[in-house]
């Protein structure tokens, strides 16, 4: 019982999923949802990301979080479009949600749209929204345990940022097993080592970035 | 419609939860639901706390992760009695849960179960699960806003141990903005400053729980 309804949520889910895709193909937007643990640094990449691309794309923020407005104000203060979705309680992003704020959204004149997801490793990953693709990140202080753990966000991401590469050398984590185990779970992922906060490391992504929109 | 249908599932897990604490009533186990984000700390949290504990309490262990079997291996190395949940994808522990495997753990002869709860920063703290208190983990290296953009964990938690103190000098966090933030939530909450790794701060931690313990 409790199986068929969570069947049907997701089925719901996914018909409403293929209506932001459609929307997001007619204004041929290039649509990345960005997910990761509370705290893995998701802000800070995408503040990197929209300094990095902002003079060869036009970029558009979608940001979720239980409640509150710093993310928003953090990446408007770039000066680029941003809606933020307070989900008051839901922990992940759900295509209807996504759908309700892309009116807020000038589509038309964007090429690209990051949706920052809400910080949790667990249900974001179970809802499509309509991206393109999902990539994530992962802090190396959260362990070299967590592919393993939380498999479900490694197998469904294109891209894994590997995250505050600043701090291994304080750190006792295995940077090489977190690899080796993200692989084993998703042959097919890109892996990205870098540090958002100090700006090191992001030029493999940003190029992968560039290298995808549509335009 | 979707508001009714989690109200009922947590109806239900209440009147589970009820039997589960009607059972740990009767066994005089005092039960600690520990919450965190993934990699906040929470499995060396309590490695330390059992060995520092153990000469003098009864302890028993549940763990609850997604998937695999890496704490319970690393609890049960300690010698004490531990269950490893698997939710094979649900985020977060219910009371459930824990009622089909609390007759795999010896009750009446602990003092005190710990339950190791999914890494999640929301859905955990939905779900009483019987337990007499709830305790959560947060690691500086998620950042200072973590508090007001994920409330409703500290608002529940009636101990915060401050974690991973040790690279406070490495990362830009403001611990200070962390406190005020949480004690603005809950002005009951303990907050306790530590680094399970390093094994230090955690005195607090040890005599409040020897101070709760029923016998």
């Amino acid at each position: 019982m409790k199986v068929k309804v969570v069947s049907r949520i997701l089925e719901a889910n996914e018909r409403i999923a293929a209506d932001n895709r459609a929307l997001f193909d007619e204004n041929g937007v290039y649509v990345v949802n960005l997910m990761s643990s509370p705290g893995a640094g998701k802000t800070t990449v995408l503040e990197q990301t929209v300094k990095g691309l902002m003079d060869h794309l036009r970029i558009g923020v979608i940001e979720g979080d239980i409640m509150g407005t710093d993310d928003a104000e953090r990446i408007g203060s770039l000066d680029v479009p941003v809606v933020q979705i307070n989900t008051g309680g839901a922990c992940h992003l759900d295509a209807n949600m996504i759908n309700e704020v892309l009116k807020d959204m000038p589509l038309s004149e964007l090429d690209l749209v990051f949706i920052e997801n809400v910080g949790n490793l667990v249900c974001p990953a179970e809802f499509n929204v309509g991206e393109d693709v999902k990539a994530m990140v992962l802090s190396i202080t959260e362990g070299d345990d967590k592919p393993l753990k939380y498999p479900l966000m490694f197998q469904e991401a294109s891209v894994l940022l590997l995250n505050k590469m600043d701090l291994a050398e304080h750190l006792d984590v295995n940077v090489d097993k977190i690899k080796q185990d993200v692989i084993s779970l998703n042959g097919k992922i890109k892996i990205i080592e870098c540090s958002a906060k100090k700006g090191t490391g992001l030029d493999d992504w940003l190029r992968w970035l560039k290298s995808q929109v549509k335009r």
